[in-house]
């Protein structure tokens, strides 16, 4: 029995290329939660994280269609949103597979938020795109307010970017790590978790967005995790990717796993955080990270294939 | 030490004229943060529940201000989206206030479906009206759909309405039991829970709306609570509402509650919900049920001030 930390890619829940009703939303986390069931079934403490991408800028995009006669919301409250919407499918979704399979569990969600520094670098160097497409005039209008904005000439538009800063502590852990204790299978800082600074008032959010792998390192080193599963399109990661010579990689110790990072084997917005986040679990303290995809997940665990990082 | 449950009225967290930014909504949530964290450091044991029919209402109309183009979302999605926003808002300015005067407490929301029976009468009777306003020829499309629409002539359009049936079981009450006993803070239930109904393949959201008091009085109940709190506008409950001969109440039995409810004392949209949930939990076990202001809160647990309920 191991206490793994799965984090969920944003396209096992909306998957590129579908419009994104409620129902396709629905189908999809239904498949996730078979294939996270097995894990559950097969007796290991379960948490889960989830990203949010295509949700959030639907939000944004619902946002600015119904604004100024209703107020936009900001960026922390906007990935709250989500937190509950996707949640909640995942735990109604999972709780049913479980009492179908004879497993009556707790599958909560946790609103979660996550400490950032707010003199991280990322702040002063925004790269992380959101939200609508502008024209360069109302572009150049936010830019005036303040805003960042970056060009996006591929698909003809403009497009406010934000700052990706380190995630540094789970606020909501010690509730976590009682649920856990409790036998209950937890959601917890769905879309990298609210991002919140430490002020003289307390906490505050702020408009930014945590890496959901990086947040779900965190958070597995955060409650003890012996392993961080981190579940993608792909059964494994390769190195030389899309080249000729592309070959995947099964067993990978820290020392391998850095060297290949600093050789630039991973692409900084897709492959580049998943192996990073496996490099910080292990440093950490972490036993075992492991990118595979959904559908191998529990092969994966077995050794049979993904891509496994240990010390 | 009382362990309560405090239903929080929606105007708590976005007052009636208010144009709904988050700057508002966070300034009104700070200040029940403060009255509750009063009972806190009173030695209580809080869990929190509140409305959510301006928040949902608002996203309501930015689904239907980005449709089609971005896929609208059904209400119990809809309804799990304002669990994250206000158990957000709620869970970190309770934090920060405690965190001043020296209580380290985990504030945390949980993100909470309530079963209702598919044969709630409620289903063939909806009452609750949500969402925009529509045009005769737009109500008459709709409604061709199957969607049951109601005129409102006052306003000047037609709404949506929507069954408001009761509350059965909170599903995640194992989860909040556990969260109360670790010492943590709960918010649960937000906007009455998100309504599911008991299916052969197991939970499924269903379009409904469920009265925050009487899903308050169902979480109180389930989790053992000794004192349902409702807070709401006025300080205490009233006989001949408004007329010459009107009179507060202060100290109340269930059978004089009873009475006054079956002489049509309270509205049916208003103090009635409150008074019936008040009732139905004592008739349930539960030792007080108080109505009164955020405001006098401190005062009426004190036994000062608001109407106090018991067998």
């Amino acid at each position: 029995m191991k206490k793994i930390v799965i984090a969920l890619g944003g396209n096992a829940i909306l998957q590129a290329g579908q419009k994104g009703t409620a129902q396709e939303q629905m189908a999809n986390v239904q498949l996730a939660a078979e294939q996270i069931a097995q894990l559950v079934v097969a007796g290991h403490q379960v948490v889960l994280t989830h990203g949010n991408g295509p949700q959030v800028g639907n939000i944004l995009l619902q946002n600015a269609a119904a604004s100024p006669a209703v107020p936009a919301m900001p960026l922390d409250i906007c990935g709250a949103e989500t937190q509950g919407f996707i949640g909640y499918l995942l735990q109604q979704s999972l709780s049913n597979v479980l009492q179908k399979q004879g497993q009556s569990k707790q599958v909560v969600t946790v609103v979660t938020q996550v400490v950032v520094d707010a003199n991280d670098p990322a702040f002063s160097a925004p790269t992380k795109p959101i939200g609508p497409f502008y024209s360069a005039e109302q572009a150049a209008e936010f830019m005036a307010q303040g805003m960042a904005l970056r060009e996006d000439k591929a698909r003809g538009g403009w497009r406010r970017i934000v700052a990706s800063p380190m995630p540094l502590r789970i606020c909501e852990r010690e509730a976590v790590v009682s649920l856990i204790d409790s036998g209950a299978i937890i959601i917890a800082a769905g879309g990298g978790g609210i991002p919140v600074v430490e002020t003289a008032a307390g906490l505050r959010g702020v408009e930014a967005v945590i890496d959901k792998d990086l947040a779900g390192q965190r958070l597995a080193n955060d409650i003890g995790a012996d392993i961080l599963l981190i579940l993608t399109d792909v059964e494994a990661v390769a190195l030389d990717w899309g080249l000729p010579t592309q070959r995947f990689l099964h067993d990978v110790s820290l020392a391998e796993a850095n060297a290949y990072q600093a050789e630039g084997h991973f692409q900084a917005g897709s492959m580049g955080p998943k192996v990073a986040a496996a490099c910080n679990f292990l440093a950490a303290g972490g036993e075992m990270a492991i990118i595979t995809s959904l559908q191998a997940a529990t092969q994966a665990l077995a050794g049979k294939t993904g891509t496994r990082f240990t010390r």
